[in-house]
């Protein structure tokens, strides 16, 4: 007789964005009229740039024709695409990245959902507190996480590390030794970013205890300040402790074209097996690659017009942010993030409950933000917004929102 | 201190096809002037149809402007793809299966590999011998699969259901009762075939011991024979046993495009909890769909025009299949499959070795093939051919063979 995986009934209600879209769309339902503005799940809304629209037309018209049709990727994903990255991405800012330590995929989601796979089930992880539901879901789903209480809303074997308005929102040093830290900047969801100074004390850390660090970098586009580091191998040490993902969703608006890489340096061994070869391994056994058109398209991101473009589409969106954030400081809630992210993290008024003020602004002001409490215990009373919308939604929210 | 995923280290050797593909390449980079033909690896040469070309150009081009721009797909993918399953896959063979049963993947290879991680360690697998080895590989990654035993080539807790000429390379019902089913027809690696009749009795038997039936019919576009079905749901009572796992890559040239998806019945149930729920689960959380463009693709290879040239595609490849399959027996080797597979399944001369009969191939006629015993046991002395590649290279191949 077949045994289901327990540890999927141990996953509290479903996906955090899922229902918020349920919410949304019940609420749309019952109120046709009424224009609902989302400033909530962190989809992109400005159309893929022309660069990358003329490779896709190119890419396609050569899958049209037998002498330039494409079939099986490499495993690892086309080395024009692998070596623009190790280029642009890592060379330019004096980082070498080799290119059998680059693993194209289809999103920086199903990496990091993906990556536990190569760890032992017996590793301790530490998260930041709120943090991206993923990283806590994938552990739950592998029996990582121990026991939930209810009471707490946190897991008996998990070690959370909170980013509160006490610390700015940056994550200490834990006191219990981890064995794997999720670590994501600019962060998502509280659009806090960390120093190259700050991040290098994170590796010092992690070589000292031998853990490894799941540095998530989805959104190192967006960082507009010198000191914030893109990779975290501009830190001394890293290449020892630390894989880093990295996604074109939200530098070249693909979140409907899927693309993503991971880096796994090869000095990363434990016990002399190199967790390079492992995740060579499962790419080759569970994964056949992202589509040819699409590693194409992800190339013309690195063309000298893609770069203009998708820098364009950037500051578009950062300007939303500064929007968002000037607009909510002048009616006098409490805000942070927005300046090296796309993400501002909004204290609800008067100590409401995220979920009460979700519904209040999805009710009253027709705009749809995403419930702080659904990124962790610490995220409660709060509430995150993107600034993914285009500029005028984004305007017209923050007017509904004074007269909230 | 972290430690990695112990079950990796049991896997032996690496994923078949890179070394096969290995092999090739330092042939071919050490004897410049051959021209090597490639009946090895399932991977297709003929290119995109005009229909999914033309789907793929529209929907870049909606991709372009802010109004039809697609972001994040839903959590299941677009209802219009999986209305056109149901439909055409479905329902015209007189199956119900209802939208929210079906789920839009990259592939079935990232399918198969991953549909293990919904049930529990705990589970008993029955393969085939030989099999498609990520069924095996995917397992071993899990824990599931016990030790490995150099001296047979199998695995302590794996139930191995042997498909070799004395039963026609049809698997028989296995002594041990099993908790989870591999099944694959049309077959790879063998090429054979199962009649509704036959496949009916693998159902009855599922239901009866409470196992479930992972069936891939990733080749079912090849059936020719009326007797064969196309789904297993043809079948009664398969909705209480079986997930199905589709794939476009060979139905539609797709293996570069990548597109997939897998059936789960909401009546398939185990004690109260359905897979179906499950699945859901797994694609909300640790995957975010396949690219818009490539959504719209697969629509296409549903529409009249679509569903001609790719049935002209299939028949190309099965006039290939034929080729080799009266070539080789009119040279007196002994053969099967190719008559509802793209396969075929060759026995070597003289009991050669599955390896040494590659090297002489690769070697002396400069042909590809696979060897046999790279899917398993039972496949030692055998080699697969397939009928992917052009006319012109499949009928050189075969006269090259014909002088060896």
């Amino acid at each position: 007789m077949f045994k289901v995986n327990e540890n999927y009934l141990k996953l509290q209600g479903s996906y955090l964005f899922s229902n918020v879209g349920k919410k949304v769309h019940t609420y749309q339902a019952e109120n046709p009229d009424k224009k609902v503005i989302s400033l909530g799940i962190g989809d992109v809304t400005q159309p893929l740039v022309p660069s990358v629209i003329e490779a896709i037309h190119k890419a396609t018209e050569e899958m049209a024709v037998k002498e330039t049709f494409h079939g099986y990727s490499p495993d690892l994903g086309y080395e024009f695409l692998r070596s623009a990255i190790a280029k642009h991405d890592y060379g330019k800012r004096g980082v070498e990245i080799a290119l059998d330590e680059i693993f194209i995929s289809d999103g920086a989601k199903s990496d990091s959902g993906n990556i536990g796979e190569i760890f032992s089930v017996d590793n301790k992880i530490a998260v930041c507190d709120p943090v991206y539901p993923v990283y806590v879901d994938s552990n739950i789903m592998a029996g990582r996480t121990g026991e939930y209480d209810a009471l707490t809303g946190k897991w008996s074997n998990v070690i959370y590390m909170p980013c509160t308005k006490e610390n700015d929102f940056a994550p200490q040093l834990p006191k219990e030794t981890p064995d794997i830290i999720y670590l994501c900047f600019p962060n998502n969801p509280t659009g806090s970013a960390v120093t190259r100074d700050e991040l290098q004390k994170w590796v010092d850390y992690a070589n000292q205890v031998k853990a490894v660090i799941i540095y998530d970098a989805a959104y190192e586009a967006y960082i507009s300040q010198q000191e914030c580091p893109h990779t975290i191998y501009e830190c001394e040490g890293a290449k020892t402790c630390a894989i880093e993902l990295r996604s074109f969703s939200k530098k070249a608006g693909f979140t409907g074209t899927r693309l993503g890489f991971t880096v796994i340096p090869k000095e990363l061994v434990s016990d002399g097996v190199m967790l390079n070869q492992l995740w060579a391994r499962r790419h080759g056994t569970k994964y056949n690659g992202a589509p040819y058109i699409i590693q194409r398209a992800g190339e013309a991101v690195y063309s000298e017009a893609g770069q203009k473009e998708t820098k364009a589409q950037i500051a578009y969106y950062m300007n939303n942010a500064r929007v968002i954030r000037e607009g909510l400081k002048s009616y006098g809630y409490s805000v942070s993030g927005g300046v090296n992210a796309p993400y501002i993290w909004l204290a609800t008024p008067n100590g409401m409950k995220s979920w009460d003020f979700f519904d209040e602004l999805l009710t009253k002001a027709n705009v749809v933000g995403t419930p702080g409490s659904g990124f962790g215990p610490s995220g409660e009373g709060y509430m995150r917004l993107t600034a993914f919308g285009t500029y005028e939604n984004t305007v017209e929210a923050l007017e509904r929102i004074k007269n909230l």
